[in-house]
């Protein structure tokens, strides 16, 4: 099982995580979960952008929590099992936005 | 466009979506908006589910707001050009009804 990160794992992984993205595709730390709010042009960019990372957090047997709303999708990741955020979490924030970016 | 339902209409719509449905695909109305909370085996058959109402809300031009964490899907439909629920959110809630049990 992947490992609960410190403090400074995540800080130090989410700086590497939003370099080189952005404002639109930033995460942040929120309530203890890694956050973000990506917006598409419409509900057909939304829900492929889903569809890709669907496919994504099966493959890595992990999931997001998430929320949509026509071209808004919310995105909450933490890994239960270990009781916090570990690289499991920031694998797939990795792989989300590149298929956002796609 | 769908024009805004009065309270007796929402009621008689509401018992005919929820007539001859399992307790576990019921519908109710929370802070005015069609809501409901389905479970699946797995998140396989819960996004299969989304990717399945995505393409029938898509089609209708009316969306749902929903969330997902793994195998549960929490949905909420309104119809926000008329101010509270219309036609479109029984047909979509209908829709996604049977898109559930399929």
């Amino acid at each position: 099982m992947a490992a609960a990160l410190d403090t400074d794992e995540i800080e130090s992984r989410l700086a590497e995580l939003n370099k080189s993205r952005g404002k639109a595709w930033q995460w942040s730390i929120v309530d203890h979960k890694l956050h973000a709010e990506f917006r598409f042009p419409d509900f057909v960019e939304a829900f492929s952008f889903m569809t890709a990372s669907a496919l994504i957090a099966e493959r890595m047997n992990h999931h997001p929590e998430w929320f949509n709303v026509y071209n808004r999708v919310q995105i909450d990741l933490t890994t239960h099992d270990a009781g916090g955020l570990t690289r499991l979490d920031f694998e797939l924030a990795t792989a989300m936005s590149d298929a956002a970016a796609r």
